[in-house]
């Protein structure tokens, strides 16, 4: 899988950098948030280095989740958010592909999240998805 | 796979409410979010009904992501967010596990996101860690 010397991920998978280490497999590495949004905050990550979702190998991809559904069921939280961030508008701040697992034990800590959502009539809808489709 | 006849979710995945399906597999479905926050945002689903991450079957869950990448694909943003809430606090509003794949188009539209960063010493942190590991 390919590596990136600059990233601060992959010198973390390579134990180039040290890590709290939850889980490690061929294809993923889970690990603590050292600036962590609440208690128990952790990271998954697929071990290619990647900015994005779109350029991560889904063989890694498929293993995201199943391991973030352990670290969930370890922290013991009633409440969690799974967040993956691409780009910058979209507060990505560490450019290798990784998936939060944030514990939200009250509405002060843990992840804030707004939904400002928007007026679509249907048939607008419905062209946004025939133009997706046409694409999947 | 267990279904519940009052989750709108399994309706959907049944056929018995309409939707715009842009992907669906034996153990998923993806269609477009009916209150978007962002043009092009949809949701992709394990067909097991499963209020939160928890309780959905790994072979499901493994599927979420790559099928996540195909939509961020079709999009074409440059910028977005897949984000999966467990519970209210979590802001969590169906329950029957659904990932989101939202758009950044910019600063106004798509998710909104708060990060309050918590001061935490290396020796707590390790604390947290040791147990989360030690349940892993
Ligand atoms: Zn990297
Ligand atoms: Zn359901």
């Amino acid at each position: 899988m390919s590596s990136n010397a600059a990233c601060i991920f992959c010198k973390i998978i390579k134990g180039e950098i040290p890590s709290f280490k939850l889980f490690e497999s061929e294809r993923v590495l889970a690990f603590m948030d050292i600036q962590p949004l609440a208690r128990g905050h952790a990271l998954v990550i697929p071990k290619t280095h990647a900015a994005k979702l779109l350029d991560v190998p889904d063989n890694e991809l498929e293993e995201c989740m199943p391991v973030a559904k352990r670290i969930a069921k370890a922290i013991g939280a009633n409440d969690y958010n799974i967040l993956q961030n691409n780009g910058r508008l979209a507060h990505q701040e560490v450019d290798h592909v990784h998936f939060h697992v944030i514990p939200k034990p009250d509405a002060k800590q843990g992840l804030q999240i707004g939904w400002p959502q928007q007026k679509l009539e249907m048939d607008e809808l419905k062209s946004i998805f025939e133009e997706l489709k046409a694409k999947m």
